[in-house]
């Protein structure tokens, strides 16, 4: 089903309102809080949040919202908002400007809608079923890829990978770098990358341990400018996925991307 | 000596230069060109060197050069520019606007300005020996840091670390992550970093591998600002250093620091 526009002009207006909401504390002293976990989270994050909850309990009460800060809230419509109003907190708390909001609609499990919003900035990629994915309204298009070895791969941190995952993704690495090992990927970013993914800047981003509110919004934005997301076997991402992500800017480069990971040809 | 307004104006304009010969260049298709080495330079980095060597040629053609792209010019005064027309040109090729042109004015040896400027977001750093570090027009300083285990460290890319310094590097990590080993530190950036240490946003920068063009233009800044500018043993960098630089935004974590990259109490 083709995706209403009343839901994209209401996700537009949620992305707003989080915009509003997060601008003030950028750069600012009081913005910072260590939660009990130690990770680092912001009074905007949680501001951004209320913001957003505000305007779909108004307006989509019947709708269910997964939120990172406040959690979930059962709808009744087979439609849930899932909400990450500030991913890449490390980056906002350093006062770096790729840090993003994401906004998805996911219906019947399937993200049919998703936004990067980065507010310092103004960057707004905005990705819906059946549409071109755009970039502050214009149309974006993910590029081609000759060559693994060209690709240029980005990833947050090198911290978020386990034993077996660093492993796999240092394969990785190696196989996009061509033997230069000091050269690597490009590192930081979060969400922002996907975005530039699918504004054919970058190639490849590979992650893991990311949660369902980390990527709904990315796949179809990177999707819909003609991209591939999916898990490190190259299946869909679903909330059960175990958190690794690739997002392949050049679909044709898929099974080497996956054989790099595995060591092996992929019998995918 | 305190620094001359002529050459602080000068610097400015530099900077200026260099920012009208980058913009135009930022996510295009054909900003891109792979060296022999395979490391990413762009035209735009020859440009805007070319712009800042053409005003200090007809300008000051008595001063030396030593710029990232174009070598050595020698002079005959003592006083030589440094340049890195694009610090960050990864960063640059995927299209994140947390790079950087560097100008350093170096008397007799010694930094003393600097100029990190960041032409898409139009933020500029400006440190000069004698006078507050300011970003944008407005001075800035580096925040206290009461425990190195709340600090707030940054580096660019882990591959930039041989074997002991990744060693020593990972050892400073657990330290500011008081074992938060997923915590990590915050990935990529480039001189902004240093800009970030100076405007009280991130508490440490660690990083190795770094020539005389790169650190050049940061010295006054971070100092200007309060912080600590050394290498990894303390020590003053210089052209002869190995490239291991610290910014330590709060001077009074300087010997826990060193403690911590060494592995034992430092008797610096």
């Amino acid at each position: 089903m083709p995706i209403r526009q009343t839901d994209i002009d209401l996700a537009l207006r949620l992305a707003d309102a989080a915009g509003e909401a997060i601008r003030p504390y950028f750069r600012t002293e009081h913005g910072v809080e260590i939660k009990e976990d130690h990770s680092p989270v912001t009074l905007a994050d949680r501001a951004a949040e209320t913001a957003m909850r505000r305007i779909l309990d108004a307006e989509r009460s019947g709708d269910g919202i997964v939120g990172e800060e406040y959690g979930v809230k059962d709808g009744v419509t087979g439609r849930q908002w899932v909400l990450d109003p500030i991913d890449g907190t490390r980056s906002f708390t350093a006062g770096r400007a790729i840090f993003g909001t994401l906004i998805a609609l996911v219906e019947d499990g399937w993200p049919i809608l998703g936004i990067i919003d980065q507010p310092i900035q103004r960057e707004r990629w905005l990705g819906a079923a059946g549409q071109p994915t755009t970039l502050n309204g214009r149309a974006v298009r993910t590029r081609a890829c000759a060559t693994l070895e060209g690709a240029l791969l980005a990833t947050t941190s090198p911290h978020a990978f386990s034993g077996e995952e660093a492993d796999a993704f240092l394969a990785l690495v190696a196989a996009v770098s061509g033997g230069h090992a000091r050269q690597g990927p490009v590192y930081g970013g979060d969400c922002y990358n996907y975005g530039l993914v699918a504004a054919g800047h970058l190639d490849l981003v590979c992650e893991a341990g990311l949660a369902l509110y980390d990527f709904a919004a990315l796949a179809p934005i990177v999707e819909g400018a003609g991209g591939r997301m999916c898990d490190w076997h190259g299946d869909p991402l679903t909330a059960a996925s175990a958190g690794q992500v690739l997002a392949i800017g050049d679909p044709a480069r898929t099974d080497e991307v996956l054989e790099a990971l595995h060591g092996h040809a992929h019998d995918h």
